[in-house]
């Protein structure tokens, strides 16, 4: 079917879900968030690592401990596939069938190498000014032995070792479904990160929810 | 060193982060969020899918086409890891080594099954029912050729196929950066969801940041 370097297809089969165009670059949704998740092949087994990345002009960027073992496999050759998702909200649809999620997400193939130690000090401030911008002029310069501790590993973003899967489309609920009356739409999922998990929803806002929706059906 | 069935050592290294006790389990993070990462391997080469997820009981649980690629090739046995993240903000250290991301992550390693037919429905519904709580009471059955063209996959959430990193401390700068009176502290991660990359801060919430920098000052 496919060749041992080829990508996996990544063509979305649900209804209501839209394929980017081929030419659409995932690099805005890269620059969006600072987290990927890296998933290596370690003794025919996968296994994955969430960590900090930046990209870098055309270039996926991380960084870490010299003694880390994962980057070691990384930097020794092995094959890696970077994902870097966003989850946009929840798409209610009149159907649990045609319910998904809206989401942006980006999974980038290849290897990494590690950046040579002349440029190693421009990429770790330039990653350090995309994670906290404008931090590298208000810190003191890094030690001899911080950057000796230090890794940064670079893949290239090319034009062809990536797939881009973007869900940004409402229900396509069935017209039998739609004549019945009932109400879709979208919910963002917006509770703040620092919000412990079971925390109830205080009545307020759950009300505000409730006119949120009439809102969302009156403008429908 | 390891196993071909053993799971990798995910000891973190890095100084200001606290690895969480074994008898803590993922549970609590599991059930924070609807959003897996799943790795695979495929023809030796990792391949990733985001995908929605839900903890029930002690397992792990995903849905989607019965047409689907990836998702067969897990229902074929392929091993996977199973990556959760919640990214919960920066830690601003008083330098660029110190400096680094408050976050919780959970993989869980294993096999995927097919559940069975008799059991697929409550699985869907159960699935609905966390992703929107309440939803399948609200909504009509699902059809025959709904539920023929699904599937959902579990996987199980053991005392010990999984590993869980807790980075919830502060930096732990070194006495002479402390002693150099710079600010250090957390920035939460809050864009909402909706905003697209590059989106300007304004400049009264970029003032806003600042008052709230000076209250975290004050109160240290």
């Amino acid at each position: 079917m496919e060749s041992a370097r080829t990508r996996p297809s990544t063509r979305i089969n649900r209804l209501g879900e839209e394929q980017s165009g081929s030419r659409e670059r995932p690099h805005e949704l890269l620059d969006s968030t600072p987290l990927a998740t890296v998933a290596l092949v370690r003794d025919g087994h996968p296994v994955a690592f969430p960590t900090g990345f930046a990209r870098i002009a055309d270039e996926l960027v991380i960084h870490g401990s010299t003694g880390s073992r994962w980057l070691r496999a990384l930097t020794d050759g092995a094959s890696a596939a970077v994902s870097v998702t966003a989850l946009d909200g929840v798409v209610v649809a009149r159907s649990g069938f045609e319910s998904s999620f809206r989401y942006r997400s980006a999974v980038v193939f290849g290897r990494f190498e590690r950046v040579p130690d002349d440029q190693k000090l421009d990429y770790l401030e330039t990653l350090m000014d995309t994670f906290i911008p404008g931090r590298v002029a208000e810190l003191r310069s890094s030690s001899r032995k911080e950057l000796a501790a230090t890794m940064a590993l670079r893949m290239p973003v090319e034009s062809d070792n990536w797939s881009l899967k973007i869900s940004a489309g409402w229900p396509e609920d069935p017209d039998d479904d739609v004549a019945a009356g009932a109400w879709a739409g979208l919910v963002p999922l917006t509770t703040a990160p620092d919000v412990p998990a079971h925390t109830p929803l205080p009545d307020s806002v759950r009300a505000m929810t409730g006119t949120l929706r009439n809102m969302a059906a009156h403008r429908a």
